[in-house]
């Protein structure tokens, strides 16, 4: 089952590979690296690079195209995926994040809305500008929260052979599975994993939760 | 004159102490801090701290409440202003960061638009919905475009109060001076300074460029 592990906070980098085979991928996000410095980041990399997973550099990156360049270009070669937000529109932002990445093998992920209950005083009311600049900038992801399967099914609808990436499994209330058969490729999960006292059995009991609900062996949601 | 210094790399600490007198504050950005280090970022607010200057933390900060304070945690103590996003709205965000601000005593500082021309895509069109999430959130600062005077127009009708801070000076192309003009109390240059020969004279010059306009000395801006 597709599965990505949050770490936003600097766990022992060794837990990457660990999950390896288990899991579909990690995700170190802002807090972790500047709690865990830049070589830890690294190290959280080479350590998931024992398997194919996914590595994903979660900055949520918001700024001119000039400013993401330098922020992310220390990561280049280490992680395969950056997320950004796709409310900061292209022409000298994320086109220049596009191209740079592009030019570097790596993937943009952008964040079409979020998971908690403020992404709707801005986010989801302009969520046709956001897909307006989702086309244009041709991402290779997008980020839609779990919280909110409505939502992942109109950016499905639209945007049918881009991946998409669902956070807020877990702690934020989404049940594992549901954002899958809304028609995400990817469910986030972080503290629920991270902070377990066993975070291989944690992964594989949510892995177990997913597919009963995808096999269609739990009732739809309310 | 009201200028602020923005370090998106990690230059010498000491440059901070050196501005003292000349600038009212330091901003330090994202991929500062990423290359330089947590360690490099405190320093920089030792060498700052020589003086009555503001030191702002600009991370772009736009994510669920609990992980822009996992974020923001280690700087406490070191920061008086901490950027963040308006768009990503209240309730599971900005009003976490806010409470745990206020707690700690810091600033928070809420981007209502930006200065590049991609910001027109989703940013600009949802203005009047980023100026509720301002009003409700009610943040110590608000960022503004220099590169587009108008908007800081419309931000200081609205919020008579609030600092007004405007990137986009130099390198990005507006001139010293026009946002001031506009309502702006704090005028933010980077490269300008920064990447000049002798940041002290660039600093220097802005400023003398900053009051020729403000004093009238220089015909209203097309």
């Amino acid at each position: 089952m597709p599965l990505i592990v949050a770490f936003d906070e600097p766990v022992e980098a060794e837990l990457a590979a660990r999950l390896c085979g288990i899991v579909d991928g990690i995700k170190v996000g802002l807090p972790a690296v500047i709690r865990g410095g830049l070589e830890w980041a690294r190290e959280v990399s080479r350590a998931a690079g024992s398997c194919e997973g996914l590595r994903i550099l979660d900055l949520k990156l918001a700024d001119i195209g000039h400013v993401m360049r330098l922020s992310v270009e220390p990561f280049i070669g280490y992680y395969d995926g950056f997320i950004a937000h796709s409310f900061v529109g292209g022409e000298g932002s994320l086109d220049e994040l596009k191209s740079y990445l592009d030019h570097h093998g790596a993937r943009l992920v952008l964040v079409a809305s979020m998971s908690h209950p403020g992404s709707r005083d801005v986010y989801d009311r302009a969520l046709d500008f956001i897909m307006e600049v989702i086309e244009r900038v041709d991402p290779w992801g997008i980020v839609a929260p779990a919280t909110r399967p409505s939502i992942i099914g109109r950016l499905r609808a639209r945007f049918a052979s881009k991946k998409i990436l669902s956070p807020g499994v877990g702690a934020q209330g989404a049940r594992p599975g549901y954002a899958l058969r809304a028609g995400a490729d990817y469910e986030i999960v972080g503290r629920a994993i991270t902070g377990a006292s066993d975070p291989l059995a944690a992964a594989k009991s949510i892995i177990e939760a997913q597919e009963e609900v995808v096999r269609g062996g739990v009732e739809e949601d309310g």
